[in-house]
């Protein structure tokens, strides 16, 4: 099945440097209008402030970005008449936040998954598959990876186009 | 490729969390007759009870559940005939089982490979694919993972039909 | 979409024991002439060295094995004119001993994609994807599937068929 640039809500899944963002970015930039980037990233340490900048240098002008660490749902539901499309990367550092935060996950991604159907934009989601590795060795890291998999189980029931990414090739999947 | 309800021989691999249980208990209820239901799974934590607890409470009265940690290859060998569907959830904890207790698992996967071509019930078979992480830093986590690649593909090669979770999603390999 | 045994220039991705090193055997051993095996792996370790020992014995003698840990884009530049077939395996020990050796990946990556778009004869590169875990707990491993995914998506980049490999068996992404 081929890549539909023009899908109302498209999940883009993958692992680490697969190439989600990249196509995400590329599937919304033939939208006309402004583009809108919700960053979950918090910049908290060297690492990740090096990802981001790395992340926002490609983008380049069109975008205007807003950072939603927690509270997605919301910056969504507030996001003014009129956006070409919407950039959410990534829903992993979300989840990653939300934990930290104590939220209650199932609570939260019925939140996203609402917020998303009221969308008038067309929406590009970016989230890590994380559970085709070997059992991790801590609760935590079980804990995660089965909060990410019912995540993105309910993401993909509410978009319309799902693609897996490997090696920045995309095989969809919905 | 679409999703095959009348396979003889089902294998679904996915990560965890990734709708392989589920889709597998779809396929199962679509068929006449007492359905099986072979756990390999043994409460041992308040984790794992917690687990089977939830995948019992969806499954419902249709189904008769046997307890096979290790013994997977003689359950499904003295099954009545009559059988409507079994479902054997999983093959990843079995071979959990099978290495703590020392077996030898290229005999064990020969013996159920055996056993399933006997079967004259269809069969759904679930199982992690568990090698596409990193390394695992210890020799107990690469042994698991290369037993667990190698018994995928030998129930492969028996399965008619071998579908990829993400998601929730099926993707057909075979 | 089918497997292509006529591809010149063929990526065969997947995770621990999918069966990607067979099947890139399998169809390099269909072409004519002299067939190089050109292996990244040192044998520093029993469990590496009895690795190697399975997989030679697999191949048989038609293969003309070369060891090239590091120097992988000179090997391929130095083989003589009528080979029939390569076969690297595989790119990710490669990267580790890159890593290892303190080498500039994106350089290296780069030398080796001109070095593949040089080569005459048929090429087909094993390569892990080991992306889809949870985040590993420690830099080293973070940089490295960061890299190894960098790497794959620039070898993607130059092949003309790129297969994703689960259980034995192969999903064509290009």
């Amino acid at each position: 099945m081929p890549v539909r640039p023009d899908a109302r809500i498209t999940l883009l899944l993958g692992g680490a440097r697969s190439g989600k963002s990249r196509l995400a970015e590329e599937l919304a930039a033939r939208r006309t209008g402004r583009l809108v980037y919700i960053a979950t990233a918090e910049a908290w340490d060297d690492e990740m402030r090096d990802r981001i900048a790395e992340h926002r240098a490609r983008r380049g002008d069109r975008w205007h970005s807003i950072e939603a660490p927690v509270a997605l749902a919301e910056t969504l539901n507030a996001l003014p008449a009129g956006t070409g499309a919407v950039l959410v990367d990534c829903l992993t550092l979300w989840l990653s936040n939300l934990m930290h935060a104590g939220r209650d996950i199932e609570a939260e991604a019925a939140g996203l998954a609402a917020a998303l159907q009221a969308q008038i934009a067309p929406v590009l989601l970016v989230s890590n598959e994380v559970g085709l590795g070997i059992v991790p060795d801590n609760a935590l890291g079980r804990a995660f990876r089965d909060h990410q998999g019912r995540l993105n189980q309910a993401m993909a029931a509410v978009a319309d186009h799902v693609i897996f990414m490997a090696a920045g090739l995309p095989l969809v999947m919905k």
